[in-house]
C-alpha cells in the first residue's frame, strides 16, 4: 500500500468550488516515513492536514482555521518541522483560513492557492501542477476538499458552484483512482474521518446516482445561507489576515 | 513500520480509571490489510475506533457512544464486516457507551470489558489477556483510553483514580514502547487525532514532570464535577442499555 516517493501535491481542480489535492508518486531509492496529522475544528467541522517528510522535516499544512492557527504552529514547532507551504484547497465560505496568521507565527512559510480561485497568495498553482516538500513515503491518499465528503459532497449553490461540474469532477478525477485510495475530506459533520474510493463508489447516497438525479438532488437541498460566508469569503480571498474586518484583525493581531 | 501479524488486542490496565488496549504482533506468513477508522463524537469529544481484518472481515469496535451507535452499525454494514466484539477501555463517566445498543443493531457481537472494571459484559478480560479477531496487518499503535491524552492525561479525581498509579502506568507501560508507536486517545478537546510515544515523552506538559510534581498538578486542577457522570456510570456498568434510566431507554429502545 506504500511506496517510496518524492512527496508532491498535485492540484486537481474539480470546479471553482471544489478542488482536490492529490498525491502523486515519483519513485526514489529511499523509503522514509511521512508524518501525517488530521486535525479538527469542532465549530466549523473543518479538517486541517499536516504532512511532512520525516527526514528533511519539510512540511505543508492544508486548510488551517484561524482560531486554531496557534495550535497548528505549536505542533509544527513541537515536531521540529520546516513549514514550507500553507495551502488551501479552495477559498472557504464557512471559516476564515489560518494562512495569514500562520505566516506570522511561522516565519518563512508561503501561502499557496489555485490560480483559478482568484485569491491572493505567495504561490499560485494551476491544474496538475506539483508542489514538492522533501522526499517522503507515499500512501495512496487524496485530499478531496469540499468536492467529495464521506457519504456526501459539498454544496454547489454559491461561489459559482455547479452540480454538473462537481458530478463530472468526482466521476472523472476521484472515482477513477484505485479502489483502495484513502480519501480525506475538508469537513465531516457526523464524526467520520476517512473513506475510500471503493466505499464512496458503493455507498455515497448522492454520487452513486445518475447525473440527472444528482443535479435534481443538489437543486432541492433547501439549505440555509451559509453562516459565515460574508465574513469568511472576503478574508479568505486574501489568505485570512491582511485586510481583515477590524474586530477580527484586533483579535488576532493582538496574539 | 508494519509487519504481518495475527491481530490481537491486549488489555493493559493502567489503573481502575485508565486501562489501555495495545496491539501485539504475532508473526504469520501472510500480510493483509487492516481496516482502521477513527470516529468522533463532537459532544463528548470521544473517539471510537473500528478495526477489522480485511480478509476475514472480523472486526472490533472500541469505545462507542450510544447516540452514535447507529452510525457505527451502518459503517459495519457498509464495509461488510463481522463485528465480533464491542469493547470499552473503561467504564466511562462522560457518556453512555453504545455497547448495549450495538448488540441489538448488530446481532452476534459480544460486549467486552476488563474484569477489574466491575461492569457487566459478555466477556471479561484480565491484564495482558489477548483478544483476537482474524489475521491482520499490524501497525505500531496503541489505544491509550483516558490514561494518556495528546499533551494531557485523564482525570484521577473520581472513580477511584490515583495520580500516582496513573504516572507509574504511563511511564512503565506506554513510555517504554518504541518511540515511533502511534498513540490513539479516547478523547481530544483541541482537535488533535493522534500522537507518538516520542512526542509525549518530549512534549506532554504533565507527564514529563517528576512524579511529585505530577501528583501536585493533578491534585490542583480544580475541575468541575463531570457533567454526565451520574447518568453515565450506572448505565456503563451494564454496557449501556440494560436498566437504562426510563427517559433514555424510551429514546433508544424506540429506534
Amino acid at each position: 500500500m506504500m511506496w517510496a516517493a518524492c512527496g508532491r501535491l498535485v492540484g486537481v481542480w474539480g470546479s471553482p468550488l471544489t478542488p482536490t489535492f492529490l498525491y502523486r508518486n515519483i519513485n526514489t531509492a529511499v523509503t522514509v516515513r511521512m508524518i501525517f496529522r488530521q486535525l479538527f475544528d469542532r465549530e466549523s467541522c473543518t479538517y486541517t492536514y499536516l504532512l511532512a517528510d520525516d527526514v528533511s522535516k519539510e512540511a505543508v499544512l492544508i486548510d488551517p482555521v484561524i482560531e486554531l492557527a496557534e495550535r497548528d504552529a505549536q505542533l509544527v514547532r513541537e515536531l521540529g518541522l520546516d513549514l514550507k507551504y500553507v495551502m488551501n484547497t479552495h477559498v472557504h465560505a464557512d471559516h476564515i483560513t489560518g494562512t495569514g496568521l500562520l505566516k506570522k507565527l511561522v516565519p518563512g512559510c508561503k501561502s499557496l492557492l489555485s490560480k483559478e480561485s482568484g485569491g491572493v497568495a505567495d504561490v499560485h498553482v494551476e491544474h496538475g501542477e506539483t508542489v514538492s516538500f522533501g522526499d517522503q513515503e507515499l500512501e495512496k491518499l487524496a485530499f478531496t476538499g469540499d468536492a467529495l465528503l464521506i457519504r456526501g459532497c459539498g454544496r454547489t449553490d454559491f461561489q459559482e458552484g455547479s452540480s454538473e461540474v462537481l458530478y463530472d469532477s468526482v466521476h472523472s478525477q476521484i472515482f477513477t483512482l484505485p479502489d483502495d485510495y484513502l480519501l480525506y475530506p475538508a469537513h465531516d459533520y457526523t464524526g467520520h474521518s476517512v473513506t475510500t474510493v471503493a466505499e464512496e463508489k458503493d455507498c455515497n447516497p448522492r454520487l452513486t446516482k445518475s447525473k440527472e438525479e444528482f443535479i435534481d438532488i443538489m437543486a432541492n437541498l433547501g439549505l440555509p445561507y451559509p453562516d459565515k460566508i460574508d465574513e469568511a469569503l472576503p478574508a479568505n480571498k486574501v489568505c485570512g489576515l491582511y485586510n481583515l474586518p477590524d474586530n477580527l484583525a484586533a483579535k488576532f493581531e493582538a496574539e
